[in-house]
């Protein structure tokens, strides 16, 4: 079985056809600046071909298009037909406090999606727009899924995701804690126990998923009881351009001396804050690490905060779960990121934790990176947000 | 020797004559209303006499006037002279940058607090208003001294105090967490050093002041270096009408929905929000545990997210100090509120922390609440800031 995984941004398309036989990634590509001037499309299969192209993409149903042409045509052929695709998978950013859990495609469900665009303006809107292509492209019978990015968030107590705001205004304008990179922190935690063949119920693990933006998860028993994220992917960790958790009074005093409007607080807040704004050259955890180690006072200050804050996060979910059994670092920077997963774990000696620094010298690799007798384990686990949508893909399909 | 120490607030004025030899409270009282229709006066002695008055205070120094009249004059007096006070003692909220300990009044510390203003404009410029009164009815000779309710918090390192944002920014509008409680913070982990005959090097100690201001410090070596207060007293954990941590990007979206200007989002996370927000109906700790037990759910939900967010940011502040020995409890709240320290106390199994259920049914005791094998003592200590400040104010004349 074979399955396309589609992840609609507002001008991007991201595809993955994933053969589910033995989850392979058979051919994967991207398109660019749909609707906006200079658009892109490239991707490669899982021999090594690649395409590039720079086509006029007005909508998301051309880019589908160029998308169905490059699987089905040319150098770049993977597919005789489509349809040997059998369901298509679409990643959803917010399915707010309406799903739990992915479920197939239906009219009422884009409404639903339609609805909850207040909560994700940028995001929901496009995510119907890349349903509305497949359906143009592939017809009403291919069955289509949608993945919620922070469906694993759903149970969260409501102590857990409630602001301290007045019931009904939370209420009126849904607004409360989501969370987001769901379905990676679900991977991990899946991923952990298929590893140690365990099952999930009775164990603490602490999810870190750490990238472009990053979000831990504390996860008992399987299910997640709390998230860094809020209501949008801004809260939390300090993030490449995010400023993660701030002072709410911070907010208001900055919007009081510099005239900001709350748009132009929220653009402040996610796009030149974080990594990027403290050290005031980059939002990339690389840079700033190479421009640390060179001496630079603010670089130094924007890893040490990252550091520091992913320490406090962690401990705060221990806290919440009293006690915890494994950490995971996931994500770019959690993955690749050696001195970061270094100077996080060389400080968790209050939970018994050994660092193995032979292990955690490594990139993208699936280890245990504490050492034998450390108290709790640390594991680096590649996530894999795609194919976790493939397979509540298929189980969907198949449970029809 | 006789300390007097004086509280201003934009339209209040509490006092207490101390008597140092002894660390004895002669006489304390407070002036409400000042400036405004309804101004009122009332205090009592050590010895339990009491008064009241409504006269009109049209400023603060008509007030301190009545205050100084109270304590020589009248049923109520407690000395023959002005010459028996040897100085006064007086709490500055907002220290900024620039004070890191308690200072002698000068000019020049004079416009150093109205310049701080911009960070705390309902309180520095009442404490201005408190320090001439003194001046003008005690003349210049007198010694004053300034104690900041910040002042303890100037240990934080960078990366724990800074906020992700761009630090020429931050610099410019000096956009950092001050925290608050200082004094108290400060006296609970002295008082703690003192009753157990240790130094504080070498220690690890998280101080939880809850009252209807809430602030969790970690304090390390007897320095903090972690507080969850921010710029203002707003930020941290859920408050009498203070939302506490809130998601940034849920204040921005509130506004947008809302129509809210800075200022007015200002009032209502300070004012609206908090245990009065979320159980619909009180700002009181009492009054929700009370509601709670009758079934009241949001009252429950009030409570509940106050254990969670101070057993989370207990987790984090060990994970900050990577351990802990000692956990403290003050403020109103903490000295009084059984429940609270059980459902805190309780869920602290993963510290090695045993609740002594016996000793914790207690209010307003200095108390070891853990039982003797746990691994982390809890205590409760009530806090006694004005002590506090008449012990720096003390300290400093003596040393001049």
């Amino acid at each position: 079985m074979k399955i396309l995984v589609i992840n609609c941004g507002s001008s991007s398309l991201k595809y993955q056809l994933i053969d589910m036989d033995n989850e392979q990634v058979i051919a994967k590509g991207l398109c660019e600046r749909i609707g906006i001037a200079g658009s892109h499309i490239e991707g490669k299969t899982f021999d090594g071909r690649e395409y590039a192209a720079d086509p006029d993409l007005p909508d998301h149903t051309t880019a589908f298009s160029y998308v169905k042409d490059a699987l089905l045509e040319g150098d770049c052929k993977v597919i005789d037909s489509l349809d040997e695709i059998t369901a298509i998978g679409h990643r959803v950013v917010q399915g707010g406090a309406v799903y739990n859990q992915s479920v197939m495609v239906t009219p009422e469900v884009i409404r639903e999606i339609d609805k909850l665009s207040a909560l994700a303006p940028l995001h929901n809107p496009a995510h119907i727009q890349g349903i509305n292509a497949c359906t143009e492209v592939f017809g009403n019978l291919k069955p289509q899924v949608v993945v919620f990015d922070n469906a694993f968030h759903s149970t969260m107590p409501k102590y857990a995701y409630s602001f301290a705001i007045p019931q009904d205004l939370a209420e009126k304008h849904q607004c409360r804690k989501y969370g987001a990179h769901g379905t990676s922190h679900k991977y991990l935690v899946e991923r952990y126990a298929e590893m140690k063949g365990i099952s999930l119920e009775g164990t603490k693990i602490i999810t870190c998923h750490l990238g472009n933006g990053s979000s831990i998860t504390a996860v008992k028993d399987g299910k997640c009881i709390d998230t860094s994220m809020g209501i949008t992917p801004l809260d939390g960790l300090i993030m490449g351009t995010r400023s993660g958790c701030i002072d709410a009074s911070a907010v208001t005093y900055l919007q009081q001396h510099e005239g900001w409007t709350p748009e132009e607080t929220s653009e402040f807040l996610n796009k030149k804050c974080g990594l990027l704004g403290v050290s005031g050259f980059s939002s990339d955890m690389r840079d700033n690490i190479d421009a640390r180690d060179k001496g630079d006072e603010n670089a130094k200050l924007a890893t040490d905060m990252l550091f520091y804050q992913i320490r406090k996060f962690i401990g705060s979910y221990v806290a919440a779960m009293n006690g915890v059994d494994a950490i995971i670092f996931a994500g770019g920077i959690g993955e690749n990121s050696i001195p970061t997963r270094e100077a996080v774990v060389s400080e968790l000696g209050w939970l018994g934790i050994k660092l193995d620094a032979e292990a955690n010298d490594c990139r993208g690799k699936e280890i245990k990176i504490s050492t034998d007798d450390s108290a709790v384990e640390v594991w680096v686990i590649p996530t894999n947000e795609e194919l976790a949508i493939a397979r509540d893909t298929k189980r969907l399909v198949e449970a029809q």
